[in-house]
């Protein structure tokens, strides 16, 4: 039996084998972070070295590290009415894109009637003039943006955007999650106030995340109370192992970069013109800058769900959307952000490539598709 | 140089082999468990088969079971205004223990106007009568009573609290962490509407615990919010090696119970009477039942802190109190609870026990006293 290809990076990826290290290696240290005996310290050192190479990989101060049990946490974290810093607040509603994931467009901290939606061009990209319009309507707010979509993997304006809502006195939150180890980013240069992140989609481990926030942001208000864990700002005891894995992922993914970008680009471009030759593939807002490693397609009679499970049992693994939506029967808020009919999202397939995707799995997932595409469009 | 003695196992426990085992398996299963390919359905099942563990364990179903990032998230996520069940709410207001976790002290989602405090005895033991008069005086309830203390080892009446709470028309939430795996504990025989553990006090991995509710418990509003995971409950990509690693943690735990309070208790008898004998030690909550592997004693003249130091020195992990407070410089809520003075609980020096302590580690520690006693009750 041949071995599986997995095309579907953008939910979860393949431990890397420096995280899965460093969290074997974690297994042998005993104690808890927050005691204060050798076995103590030496937990709270590897978490101490993860928060350093978090913090230096994307522009922060350690102090300014807060880790999570994944982005989702970290978005509810961020999102905390009160939040000030020396650009804005403090904000008094929040105003999120259309295409944020899920636990975005949930709000974090903000009651429903505090909560307003960006407009996404055609291309799932942020209408900036829709969030001047919008900052300017009302008190100072905090808005969401992410740095690229899950879904389309389309680039979002970030460092605009931070200028526009910077000048307007409100403050920035990115979630960087698909951005971090597939494209550069660094909170300063983007501008952003607070960023989070999300380990298991660099190569660390599920169930870890981060908030991050720039130098001289107050007024956060934890979600997890308690303990004095994370200078208060989030109780609990830590997950030693996994921020072990996050921090070690962090920094291979980091240094893989220049190269990773490269042969994902190059790849992602081949399975594109390939879906395109074979299928009269529409791939969605290719007419923008897009993460290296993303393609959200459709064809004329293509069902998602049939193709998610036609491409398994061929041995491809891929995806109909966003994981974290799978349960719910809606399709892609995303693509019907950017103005698609729910026939159209009903029939978009995301393949997404990562640090280990090899050109075999390209020709596989095309050969696939050879051996299927009649069936599935026959539908 | 000699081996470390470990008797801090109520901050956290060493890893059991079983666990270990469960976890790095589990690394190889790149699959998101919300993905619908073989490698996500592959994943749902290592979730899934611990889900079904923990639930077997406590006696609850599968579907009752939903797992979080740690005791402290289990907590906040049990207390939630509006829950309602066969005997009582929607609760309108929260009843802790004067002794409880401080994640269950802050409240979870109730306004701090809408918590009161339950008093506990001299011997760290809740006090019935009080909690009564306290139900009668007011709308329906949550009540929070933990089953064990973490600090002294006290039992609490949990069931028959539950009675008293359920005749009032109010619900039971008892935080189990201490408990399981140390004492048998079974939310039916106990009556508990809502329970909450924690792995890595069982010999899992931290960074995961779960919150398990009896049938038919309704209004459980959700920490954290976004994707449909665990029943739209708790949102965020789940920790598939941690909860894996709980899972086994829980069956070792449970298999080797009987065996384990024997061992553990014959040795913390051991070395209470080698504390009294050498120190003239009092021993905290002596005369009510315990669990069988927890030691929190004072002498006078002791300072805790200096006396964690000075058994660390020597290669005893022991711990001046909860882990959770550590950083924070107020004495003990437990033992001033319990009546008493600052000076008293700041000489608190708090010995647990474990599944993997030996003979040896009680000789080693009452070894140590005898050569630091004398220095530390000079102070």
């Amino acid at each position: 039996m041949p071995t599986r290809v997995y095309l579907d990076w953008n939910a979860t990826t393949p431990l890397r084998p420096e995280a899965r290290a460093a969290m074997v290696a974690a297994y042998d240290l005993v104690g808890n972070p927050s005691s204060v005996h050798a076995e103590g310290r030496e937990a709270r050192r590897l978490v101490e070295e993860a928060r350093a190479a978090l913090a230096a990989a994307v522009g922060a101060l350690p102090r300014n590290v807060i880790f999570t049990s994944a982005g989702t946490e970290a978005n509810a974290l961020a999102l905390s009415p009160g939040l000030r810093g020396p650009w804005g607040g403090p904000v008094e509603r929040l105003l999120v894109s259309a295409v944020e994931h899920a636990s975005v467009l949930a709000g974090g901290r903000f009651p429903s009637d505090r909560i307003g939606q960006i407009r996404v061009t055609r291309s799932g990209v942020v209408d900036l003039d829709d969030l001047k319009a919008q900052l300017e309507d009302g008190p100072p707010a905090l808005v969401s943006i992410m740095a690229a979509n899950n879904e389309t993997g389309a680039l979002q304006p970030v460092a605009e955007a931070a200028s526009v809502v910077h000048e307007a006195g409100g403050l920035l939150h990115v979630d960087a999650i698909q951005a971090l180890g597939k494209i550069p980013f660094d909170i300063n240069s983007v501008g952003a106030d607070l960023a989070t992140f999300s380990a298991h989609k660099i190569g660390g481990p599920k169930g870890v995340g981060a908030l991050v926030m720039t130098e001289g942001i107050g007024g956060l208000e934890p979600v997890l109370r308690g303990g004095g864990q994370e200078l208060s700002r989030r109780a609990g005891t830590e997950n030693v192992a996994g921020i072990a894995g996050f921090g070690a992922a962090v920094k291979a993914a980091l240094q893989a970069l220049p190269e990773d970008v490269k042969r994902m680009a190059t790849l992602r471009d081949r399975l594109e013109n390939g879906l395109r030759d074979l299928a009269g593939a529409t791939v969605f807002a290719d007419d923008v800058e897009r993460l290296p490693n993303t393609v959200l397609f459709t064809a004329a009679g293509l069902k998602a769900e049939t193709a998610v499970i036609g491409f398994d049992l061929e041995g491809i693994a891929v995806s109909s959307g966003s994981a974290c939506s799978s349960g719910k029967v809606q399709p892609s808020h995303v693509l019907s952000a950017m103005g698609y009919a729910p026939s159209v999202a009903q029939g978009a397939v995301r393949l997404s490539l990562g640090w280990s995707t090899e050109p075999d799995d390209i020709n596989r997932a095309l050969e696939a598709w050879r051996t299927l595409g009649n069936t599935l469009l026959k539908g």
